[in-house]
Formats: C-alpha cells, structure tokens, sequence
C-alpha cells in the first residue's frame, strides 16, 4: 500500500456522513503535508467502552469529532453525552480533542432553531483546527520529535529496531507475525504460531485474538492493562500447564491480532503482560497484568 | 438552499469514484473561495450524445476530467475515446477542460505496468488546476466581468430582470414556471401551465418536457438549435392548430422542464425557437430552429 491508496482509502470511510467528509478532506488539503499521516474513525478505549473518533492525527494525538448532532442544551451549549465522551476520551488516553460544528442554534422570531452554520463559518472552525495542527507538527519538528509518516517504514521492523523499543503510544503494528519476531532478534521470513520465543531476553512474544473466538474466550480490558484468557474446552488442564511456566516465561510481550482500521489483519503492539496467579485462581480465567507499556528492540542475531 | 447544502450535496455525488471525491475536495478546499460556484458531474451537450464532467465551473466555463482510466498508449499518452471527446466537448461548447492524471505508465525491469501516481504528484497536478481557475478568476475580476456566486439571486429572476437579458452561457435555470415568466414583465405568484404569453413583446414562453413522456415525442438536438415536437395522439390536428397561429406567436422563449444535477425540478433556458413550417411538414414533426440564444427581460408591469 503506498500513500495514495491509504489516503484515499481513509477518505473513503467518510462517505457516509456528508459533512465528516467536507470536513476530513478540507483538513488534509490545507494541512497539504504529505508527511502528516492521518487515520479516520480511529478507535478510542473509554472507561465504559469503545469510541469512534473522526480523524486522528497519531504524530501529535490530536483527535477531531464532526458534530453533526443538532442537540443543544437552551444556553447552546453542546448536550451531556458529547461532553463526557470527550472528557472519557481525554482522561483515558491523554489525547486532544477538537471539534467542529455543523449546526448551530438560532433564535429568530423568538423561536428556537437548528440551523446549518454557514459555510463561511464552517471553514473558519476547521481552518483554526489546521492552525493548530501546523503549530502543534512545527512545535514538534523544533524539539526534533516529529517522525514524518513513512508508509513502509512503518510497518517495518527495521524502523522500530533503529529505534531500540516499541512503545504503546507509538501505535505500532505489523503486517504479520514474522514481522513483529524479527524486532527481538529473530530473523523469520515466515513463522504462523501465536507463540515464539523471544531470541534474546527470557520472555515469550505473543499473538492472540483479544475477543471470542472458536477456541478461547479471550478479552482485553478497556484500559487495556488487564487481559483475560479462557480456553473453551479443557481450561483447567491449560491453566495448570501455565502455572508451571518459570517465572521468566510467564511474561509475554504481546501483539494483539487486529483487523487495521482499513481491514487488513494486523499484529498491534499491546505492551507487556505478566501471568497473575492470584489474581487468575479467583477469576477462574488466566489473568495477565500489564508491566510496561514499552519493550526493548534487538537486531537479529542470525542464528536461524 | 443555502451554499452548505449546495456545496454538500455537490460533492456527495462523487463518493462513487474515490479518485474523483479526493481531487474535487481539494480543488473546492484550495480555491477557499465561496464567491466560486462548482457543479459536479455537469452535463455536456456533444455532436454525438452528451457527457458528464467531473467538475465545471460556470463563471470561467472550465471543466475538470479526473482520468481514472488505466489504459495508455504505447507512448504513454492517453486513448483515443478520452481525447476524441474532450475534442467534441471544447467544439460543440467553446469551454476549457483541464484534466487530472490519477494513473501512469511505469517501466519496470522491461515491463510496462501501469501504476496509481504518487500523492504529491497526483497533487501537484491538482495545485496547477488550481493556479489555472485563479488566474482566470483575477483576469475576469480584472475586467469587472466576474459574477459573483450568490446562490440566492441566481433563482431570483429580478436578478436577470437587473441584467436586461438572459444568454444561454449564462446557464439560468428558475425553480417555478411563475419565477420565469416573471422575466418579461408578469407578477405571478404561481403559474402551472406550459404556456405564457410575453407580457410585453408579441412572442410565446414556453415550458417544455423535452424527452419523451406520456403525452409527447419531443427532443432537442444535441447541439441545441433544433427542437422537434410531436403530440402522441392527433398529431394532425396539433400541427394545424399550429401552423394556424400568426407569425409573431411561432417564436418561443423556450425553458425546458429538466432535473437540475441535484435532482430538483428547475425550468432551464434553452433559447428563442421559431416554428419553421417546410422543416416540419418535411419531417412530420413540428420543428423549431433556435433564432437567438439571448433574450431580453422585463420589469413588471403589474397589470395582473
């Protein structure tokens, strides 16, 4: 996939709302930076779930909702969902968020309406967002902290092994398993097992689906520090086979096999995990604790 | 209508080709000029059917092709159809077209592929177009003959009453039968039938189906100077009522019952007909020959 394809398969996700794309497309085109990368209906984890944003800019963490909700409160003020979903979103993730508004309410004959803002209006709202967001990338490239968005740069393990880790925030994820192998030392071209061995430290690299599936009744917690992993049939024998890892096994660096938000399966970097064996006796099911949300990167030691 | 909605619905049409939605939102977002109309998938009269452009701007005449095609010639240039009807398009209107490459020819290892541009060419060539319709627009602004956009007046007949005429280039389509005859010199407030004498010259406002329906065979030539009328039953009867009228009532200031590119009943201005009587006695048709695209208007003379 090369930019043009990203970017116009982004877009595309929009069509659905009229407004979300005017808004989504006047944005990347003022912004006209095609080192900018850019996701739309980015999922977001929420205290009480799941969210959609619009479009998300990961290089600076800025998200921004289209409100299209012709809701207002009788001061005009946006209603109370909005609200805590933006402070929900806020607090879980620590992002920005911005907004722009579509409608507006309007008094006229003394009677309240909902009114589309003009588009004169509508432009000025999203060319202060674009303002922003030049201020935000030129703050960044001063302290020497923008990386310019690489399409293949960034599903390569090359990039993350220059770098020395994988961090959450980062928003890494790989195109297959060997993929995401390779940045501890391995050297794979191929390699199909939710499991491998870390080829340098005492760790496991792990990949499994985070939600139901025909043989596991897996979660992730919304904050994602808590994973939960039942098999369907035949749990206790497995339990009892995961109890008897050493101590330096029961820690998994793992990445979460994902549909990308284009629909491609993914291997998405979730942090670190460490068995919790009280914790699993009480629940019933194997409970892992996040321990760092960050992991050290190896060359490959060509030893395969 | 206000410019929110136009401009909405405009660009909703083209999420059915991703390319074209990408380059139209851009050019709209670049050109940052709500004084500009566009029309997207604007219909084309040509010696050989009509078209569809991607984009047209009526206050410059200049149409806009997003070249999705992947089929080149051995030197790269584009095919034959493409250019023999951008050809008939600029013959049978006299406007400009530009057009937007999305695909190129690619010579890899010997062999010829044919792949999507890069993002910053695909925009480069979208930046020229823009250069191009601001150039345009300054020149017209320059000579004072820049109409501004104002979606308002553009339905409102007192604008074209002001003016002193109606051209065809100039593209005028009125929501009601009422708001046209209120152009040469009428106050109606609703008006329903196809027909309306002048309220000041000697001539006939006629507001035709042109295309087949229940009760006629009508059509207008491509290239718009002809129109031919048949009634489907008793056409006999019709053509000597017809050729009855005198002289001065055989001309007709012709606005043609059509579906503006949004989907609204609109009445368009089509031209001055007159009845040609050998024409139509060789063709068993009534014909009308286009005597003038231009026509005066009127100040109401507030008789009714």
């Amino acid at each position: 996939m090369n930019k043009t394809d990203y970017i116009i398969r982004q877009i595309a996700k929009s069509y659905k709302k009229k407004y979300e794309n005017y808004v989504i497309t006047r944005i990347w085109h003022l912004l006209n930076n095609s080192d900018i990368k850019f996701v739309t209906q980015q999922h977001i984890t929420r205290p009480t779930g799941r969210a959609l944003t619009d479009m998300y800019f990961p290089q600076i963490q800025l998200h921004l909702e289209v409100d299209e909700s012709q809701h207002f409160n009788a001061d005009g003020s946006q209603v109370e969902p909005d609200i805590v979903r933006e402070a929900d979103i806020i607090n879980a993730t620590g992002h920005t968020i911005k907004r722009i508004g579509i409608f507006a309410k309007s008094l006229e004959d003394g009677i309240e309406r909902c009114v589309e803002n003009s588009i004169e209006n509508i432009n000025q709202q999203i060319d202060e967002v674009v303002d922003f967001i030049q201020k935000e990338i030129k703050s960044k490239i001063d302290t020497k902290t923008l990386l310019l968005w690489d399409i293949e740069a960034e599903y390569n393990p090359k990039t993350y092994i220059d770098r020395g880790s994988i961090t959450v925030d980062d928003n890494v994820a790989f195109r297959t398993i060997a993929d995401a192998c390779n940045c501890f030392g391995h050297n794979y071209v191929g390699y199909q097992k939710a499991f491998a061995k870390h080829a340098i430290e005492e760790k496991m690299l792990w990949f499994p689906k985070l939600y139901e599936n025909e043989e596991w009744e897996n979660e992730i917690s919304p904050d994602e520090t808590e994973i939960r992993e039942k098999k369907k049939s035949d749990h206790k024998a497995y339990f009892d086979k995961a109890k008897s890892y050493p101590d330096n096994l029961k820690e998994r660096i793992t990445f979460a096999r994902v549909r990308s938000n284009l629909g491609d399966v993914m291997y998405r970097f979730k942090g670190v995990y460490k068995f919790d064996m009280p914790a699993s006796e009480h629940a019933g099911k194997i409970i892992y604790k996040r321990t760092s949300d960050q992991v050290k990167t190896y060359q490959p030691i060509n030893y395969e």
